[in-house]
């Protein structure tokens, strides 16, 4: 008994037949004695095949515009599942961001909520309604229509739970929830139960694609408990919690990898003060996230620095750097897009200074060669060449969870 | 240079092709020096497509839930067209209809506009903003989204004309103007230059499916300069004015056909008073329009009461009156749906007694029995059986306009 917001993505929504299962996972909830606030995404390929009518038009289109097409597809599939939940006899209204009150700042394409004005949303749970709220989308102060831009849904759903001080938040996907690794590529991958808020968001920005960080962090920020749970198996999901109650038997809750890095060095710098500031402010300008950064005492009384960047920053990094080479002194650029970050997360690892040794043996015996390497006080992540990335994540899991299962 | 409310159907942006000859003729409106506010309908079969969609999920659908999935078909024509205007170099900006402040009553599926706050319009038209706006909805005081029925797009380009006092209203589609009789079935049919808004009217109740009568009605009510006019071929199409200023020659501007009517009649009504009173407002009380009436003095002290109702309302008609036999004493009833329709519509036909005397003559010389008759000031209509319909229009035709051109 209590208020749920349950969050369903687009594979969830995608045909007849599975809004019609959302539908009944919904007044299922509902018919337990729960308040019962939906978010939905479009429906599987609304939104490109949208995007795709816009490009045929206007490949260049302003994204004011943009918004106000991609935005019919929540319409769509939100008024859709309200359909669904009137033939199951319940009580249901379907409302826009506008409507729901999502205010965002002006960002077209990339929106942050900025408040929610739940009004509504409250006055049709008190008439005992199902509540269906678009995800992704708001509007901005000027009555325009603003989407969120990735992960936009998972945060609309965490916005309106923490706003309506819900006792839970189910993001509902086409996975079971959070593995110790994807278990696609890794055997022995298993679901965690638990999670925090903490390791979950390392996971998320490491690439395990389940949550959005944006959602994560939100929750994180406004305590919501969140739940990673299947729309097709039935089955129980991870939770995401600020405190895990039972603690795992292992340090660490999962293995992550991200192919979508790349390493840049500056050979040969100037040892002079300031030139790390420099180079980092130089390029946090140009709006480029540097991830794991590396500095060493060069020859010559020069330095190198080493940093990864995401692969889609690679060109506008490397032509912020060349203008500047003046400036920087640097001897040479050296760039290798062939690597892949590989982690290990956990809020165990701060208490337990071996956890580190142990994945670098575990990488050591599988002669694997580690370029670079970052730690922080729940994180691991070590730089090694992309086709050795998965066998990599395979020695580490096996190591830290399948020795523990003997 | 003035105000210019332009609006497009459905099949004027059925596609990329087509949205791109749309943004031509706005921008070339603009660019001649003139505010442009254009209202556009859903693309093509976009409307039936999501009927589509709902009936798959819950043929019952609330209204309420339908209009919110049917308002997205004409947020996506004019986001897309206001990108193809962006390609065209012309600042624009694209409203839905609550943005626009199109308020309507409560009546979701068929609502009404009440008002329109037209600031956020103005204040774009200010900003030298070509200004799109979606037909056919707006919301209601609770927020919520409603559209506004059949010729819904019609008349909310008319209401913002007459709200932002626009100098001219332009319905473009898919024929050419308003014609003396439906070129489709009439040879000799000729386009009219200009045509009053009664006659306009008498035309769209007609059956003359140009202009929605909603809209007509509105634009005589705050006297809008209308002008229907093809977005295909360019040519100059028919305004529709208060007052036309160079009479036609002929005293009628056209002959229309409706065949969707049926003739129903209460032979042997007792002969007492209040009883056609009785008959008509039991049917107004069940929403059904009377068209024609005929009474007339029937055997033994009764009397016959014959009249004409929209073919959809048939079954809903004989079952009041049958429901009532006992109050109404009729004899039986006589019930005829192969019939049509067919009318002389002419301001000029009220200075002019020997019109519809001319009329009967057409019909007389192709051998074609009147069944009923009914006159306005600025219509003459007779039912004649279904099968002479289309030899009646052009016989009448030809008496009126073939033969004033010799």
């Amino acid at each position: 008994m209590g208020l749920i917001v349950q969050k369903f993505g687009g594979t969830s929504v995608a045909d007849a037949d599975r809004i019609r299962n959302v539908a009944r996972i919904i007044t299922d909830t509902y018919r337990k004695g729960n308040r019962v606030v939906a978010v939905l995404s479009a429906q599987g390929d609304t939104t490109d095949d949208l995007i795709a009518k816009a490009a045929e038009i206007n490949p260049n289109a302003s994204k004011r515009e943009m918004d106000m097409l991609l935005s019919t597809g929540e319409q769509i599939s939100c008024s859709l599942c309200a359909m669904a939940i009137e033939a199951l006899g319940c009580p249901v209204v379907s409302l826009t961001g506008w409507q729901a009150g999502v205010q965002t700042d002006s960002h077209c394409g990339n929106a942050r909520i900025k408040r929610i004005q739940a009004d509504r949303v409250r006055r049709e749970l008190d008439k005992k309604a199902i509540v269906i709220v678009t995800g992704f989308q708001g509007i901005n102060k000027y009555d325009d229509v603003t989407t969120l831009g990735r992960g936009g849904s998972d945060t609309s759903a965490v916005a309106l739970a923490a706003v309506l001080q819900a006792d839970l938040c189910q993001i509902y996907t086409d996975v079971d929830g959070v593995y110790t690794a994807d278990p696609r590529y890794v055997t022995g991958a298993r679901k965690l139960d638990e999670i925090t808020f903490d390791e979950m968001l390392e996971l998320a920005t490491l690439g395990a694609q389940v949550l959005h960080n944006r959602s994560v962090e939100m929750a994180k920020r406004y305590n919501v408990n969140l739940e990673v749970i299947s729309s097709f198996t039935g089955n129980p999901g991870t939770k995401v919690k600020e405190v895990v109650k039972t603690m795992e038997k292992t340090h660490i809750s999962g293995v992550a990898k991200d192919k979508d890095t790349a390493r840049i060095a500056l050979v040969g710098l100037a040892d002079e003060p300031g030139i790390a500031f420099k180079v980092f402010s130089l390029l946090a300008r140009r709006g480029i996230n540097v991830d794991i950064i590396l500095q060493s005492i060069g020859r010559d009384a020069t330095k190198d620095i080493s940093f990864t960047v995401h692969k889609g920053d690679l060109a506008a990094a490397r032509a912020a750097l060349e203008e500047n080479r003046e400036l920087f002194h640097f001897d040479h650029m050296d760039v290798n897009d062939n690597v892949a970050k590989v982690s290990i997360v956990g809020a165990g690892m701060i208490n337990n200074p071996g956890v580190a040794a142990r994945m670098f043996e575990a990488l050591y015996s599988a002669n694997i060669n580690i370029r670079m390497i970052s730690t922080s006080e729940i994180k691991v992540s070590v730089l090694v060449d992309q086709q050795e990335a998965d066998r990599a994540v395979q020695a580490i899991h096996d190591r830290f969870f399948n020795e523990v299962k003997d």
